[in-house]
C-alpha cells in the first residue's frame, strides 16, 4: 500500500475543497481517503509513504483530445492556418510514418504529458498496435479513438478494433470516433451510426473546428456539422465532440439534449488562427465541457496549465466579463469532465474505489506563494514546474523531474530524433 | 573565471543563430565567446565549469514591465475588470503596506522571476528603498521606474528618488516615469516633462491600457493619451509605455518617430479585459517593442514563457494570420528589446564586454524534443520547467530548482504568508 500523508488533498469528489487528509492506494485503486485513526493506522502495511510537505494531492489532470505520435512534426510544421497545415504539411509527412515511427513519437509525447499532471489521454491516431504498446510500455493510460476516415478506412476496419483494443488491458480502452465530416463519406457515417446502434456506444470526432469546415459542410449536406452527426444518429448515446469553436445555437441545444461533450482545445485553435470557442457560453446552457491539449504540431505544448489560462483569460475577452469563466469551473473542466468524455467514469476524482490516478502539486515554488487561494494558483498561475509527482494506476510514472517508464529517457529523444531526420530523407 | 561549454549558444547578437561555442564569464562580465584554442585553454583559470551536456545558453529574458510587491495580491483580487480591479481592490489594500511588506513580497517575485529565467525587471511601486534591498539582497537587477501619482507626490520627489537611486548601486538604477495620465494632474506631468528637458531622459508611464482611460484623457484633453505625451514633450527623449492596447495610427507614429518602446503585457491584458494590442502591426510599423509581466495580481504568473506564447497565439488570431509574429521576433523582444526598453544597453545580449545576464534552457526534458527548430521550441513550447540556470551579473541566483539569493526560501515564503494574513488584520 501507498500512503500520501501530512499535506492537502483536494479530492473534487463535488467541488473544489482542498482540506488536511490521508489517502491510500492499494494496487491501482484508491482504499482510504480521510483522517486514519491510531488502529487503522497500526493494522496498515506500506510499501511506501510519501510525505506530502504540505503539497497538495489532487485528480491526475486527463487530456481529452490529442494525437500524440504527432511529436515529430512540433516546431517542424508551424504558422500555417488549419487547411493548409493538415493537407500540406501534416498529411503528406504522416503518410511516411511506420509503427516504429509511431511508438518513439508517442513515447515522447507521454513523458511530456507525465510532467504536466496528465494521467490519460483520449488519443486519435493510426499503427494502434505499436500506439498501445507505447502507451502499456510506459505505463500510461489511454482512451483510443476511432480516427477512420473515408479514403483509408472503412466502418468494418472500426469494429473490429473496437473489439480488438477493449478488455484487452486495464490501461486501454477505445470509443467508436472517425476523423471529422471533412474526411468522411456519408457512407462511412452511416455505417459507424450503424455501430454506435449496435454497441449502445458513443460517437467522437472532430467538429465545427474552423468557418471553413462548417461552411463545406452547409454546402455539401445543407447543415451544419453537429445537425448533420445527430441527424445520422451518431449522438445516440452520446460522444465527444473535438474543438467546437464555430457553433450555431441548434448545434448547442443538440449537445445539450444529447449530453455530448464539448472537448475545447485553446491553443491549437488560437495558434491555428481557427478562433475561441463558445465555451462560458456552453457552459450556461449546461452542456458537458472537457478540456484537451491537441497534437504537438498543432500546439506545440502538451501543458494542461496552460490550456487551462488560456480557456480562462481568452473566455473573459471573449465575454467582456472578467468574471467569466471560474476556475473552480475549469479545474473541474481539466480532472472530471475530461475523464468523464473518455468514459473514464472511475478516474475522475479522489474517491474510495476509484483508480489511483494523481499529481502532487509542488506548493514550495514562488509561483504558488503566497496562499490565498490554491484552485486560482493552480489555474491562473501553475506551470509544469508545480508538478511534483505523477501516479497513473497506483504507479508513480514520474516525480520530482525523474521519469519511471520502463525506458531511459535519453533512448527516447535519441531515438525519436533519429527518426524524426530519417522521415525527412524518406 | 566561469567556463560554460559542451553546449549550444545562441548569442542574440543580431539574430537568433544557434552555434556549438564556449562563453567564459570573469566578475559580473562576459570576457570570451567562442572555440578556445589549446593555448587560450590553458592560460585560464576556471573557478567552475559548467558543463552544458547540449543544453543551449542564452541572454536571459528581461521583464520590461512589472509591478513586484504585488505578489500579496495574487489569487486575491481576480475576475474583475481593470478600474474595479484597481480602485476597489487593489489601491485599498496597498494603501496598508510597509516597507517590510514591500520588501518581502518582492522577495517572492524575485524568486520567481529566477524560474522563468528573468535577470531583470522595469519594476514601477514604492518604499524604494525597501525594493532595492530586496533586489541587491538577492542580487537581482532592477530598473526602477518612477511611480509618481498626483494625489501623493510630485516632480521634486520623483528627481530627489532619480538622483539617489541612480549610480548607487551596480545592480540598481532609476528612469523618470509616473503612474498614468489617469492618476496624473497636468501640472505633474508638466514637471515631469520639464525634468526630462533637464536630464535628456526617457519618461515611461503606463499608456493606453483600456478603452476607458483613452476615451477619459480625451474628454478632458481633447487628445489620446500618447498625443498628450508627445505634445507635453515627455517623449523628447524616449520612454517606454506600458501596455498600448487601444492606440490610434497617431499614436502609433508618435511612438514610431520618438522611438519609444511599446512595452505589453498580454496575460494581464487578457484577465483583465483590457483588450489585444495591436503588436503585430506596431511592429510592422518599426516601432520598439517589448515584453512584460504586468504584476502578479493581475497576471497572476511572472512567466516570461507564458508572456511569449500569448502574445504569439494572440497575434496569429487578432491579425487573422497564423503567420503574424515569427518567434525570433518574439524572442528577441523578450531578451533583447525589453532590456534596451529598460536603458540596460550592456545587458542584451551575448558578447564579450557586456553584462553576464544568462540562462540556460534545458533541453533534455520532452517538451523541447525532438529538437526540430530550437526558437519555436522555447516560444511555442517553452515552459518554466526548461529554465536550468539564472544568472545575473555573474552570479548564479537559480540552478537546477535550487535558489542561491541570500536568504532560505522556506523563511521568504513564511514571512510572506505572515504578512499576507496580517495586513487583512489591518
Amino acid at each position: 500500500m501507498i500512503r500520501f500523508k501530512n499535506g492537502r488533498v483536494m479530492t473534487m469528489d463535488g467541488g473544489c475543497a482542498v482540506e488536511e487528509k490521508e489517502v491510500w492506494v492499494e494496487g491501482d485503486r484508491i482504499v482510504f481517503v480521510g483522517v486514519p485513526d491510531d488502529e487503522k493506522l497500526k493494522a496498515a502495511r506500506f510499501e511506501r509513504e510519501i510525505d506530502l510537505d504540505g503539497d497538495l494531492l489532487m485528480p491526475a489532470f486527463k487530456n481529452a483530445h490529442t494525437h500524440s505520435a504527432m511529436t515529430f512534426l512540433r516546431s517542424y510544421a508551424d504558422d500555417l492556418p488549419l487547411q493548409d497545415w493538415l493537407f500540406k504539411q501534416v498529411f503528406p509527412m504522416e503518410a511516411k510514418l511506420t509503427g516504429e515511427d509511431v511508438y518513439w513519437f508517442a513515447r515522447v509525447a507521454i513523458l511530456e504529458y507525465l510532467t504536466s499532471g496528465v494521467s490519460s489521454c483520449f488519443d486519435m491516431y493510426f499503427e494502434l498496435d505499436d500506439y498501445v504498446k507505447a502507451n502499456t510500455d510506459s505505463g500510461f493510460r489511454t482512451v483510443l479513438c476511432g480516427a477512420v476516415s473515408g479514403e483509408r478506412e472503412n466502418a468494418a476496419v472500426l469494429e473490429e478494433r473496437y473489439l480488438k483494443y477493449n478488455g484487452r488491458h486495464p490501461l486501454i480502452s477505445m470509443q467508436l470516433g472517425f476523423h471529422a465530416e471533412y474526411t468522411a463519406s456519408l457512407g462511412l457515417m452511416e455505417d459507424i451510426a450503424a455501430l454506435a446502434e449496435k454497441y449502445k456506444a458513443p460517437v467522437s470526432m472532430h467538429s465545427s473546428e474552423t468557418a471553413q469546415e462548417v461552411h463545406d459542410c452547409r454546402e455539401r449536406y445543407g447543415r451544419t456539422p453537429t445537425r448533420l452527426f445527430d441527424d445520422l444518429g451518431l449522438y445516440n448515446y452520446g460522444g465527444a465532440a473535438f474543438h467546437c469553436v464555430h457553433m450555431s445555437k441548434e448545434d448547442e441545444m443538440i449537445l445539450a439534449k444529447r449530453g455530448v461533450w464539448a472537448v475545447t482545445n485553446p491553443c491549437s485553435n488560437a495558434k491555428l488562427i481557427s478562433g475561441t470557442a463558445p465555451i462560458a457560453q456552453m457552459d450556461s446552457m449546461g452542456i458537458n465541457l472537457a478540456i484537451g491539449t491537441d497534437g504537438p504540431a498543432s500546439n506545440n505544448a502538451l501543458d494542461m496549465f496552460r490550456e487551462m489560462y488560456l480557456l480562462s483569460v481568452e473566455q473573459k475577452l471573449h465575454e467582456l466579463d472578467a468574471g467569466a469563466m471560474q476556475p473552480e469551473r475549469v479545474l473541474e473542466m481539466a480532472c472530471c469532465g475530461s475523464a468523464r468524455a473518455m468514459g473514464l467514469d472511475d478516474c475522475d476524482c479522489i474517491a474510495v474505489g476509484k483508480q489511483a490516478d494523481l499529481t502532487v502539486i509542488d506548493l514550495q515554488r514562488p509561483n504558488m506563494q503566497p496562499i490565498n487561494n490554491i484552485v486560482k494558483n493552480i489555474v491562473y498561475s501553475g506551470s509544469k514546474e508545480n508538478v511534483r509527482l505523477t501516479m497513473v494506476a497506483g504507479r508513480v510514472l514520474y516525480e520530482r523531474g525523474q521519469f519511471f517508464v520502463g525506458e531511459d529517457v535519453k533512448r527516447i529523444y535519441a531515438r525519436a530524433n533519429e527518426l524524426c531526420e530519417d522521415i525527412k530523407r524518406r
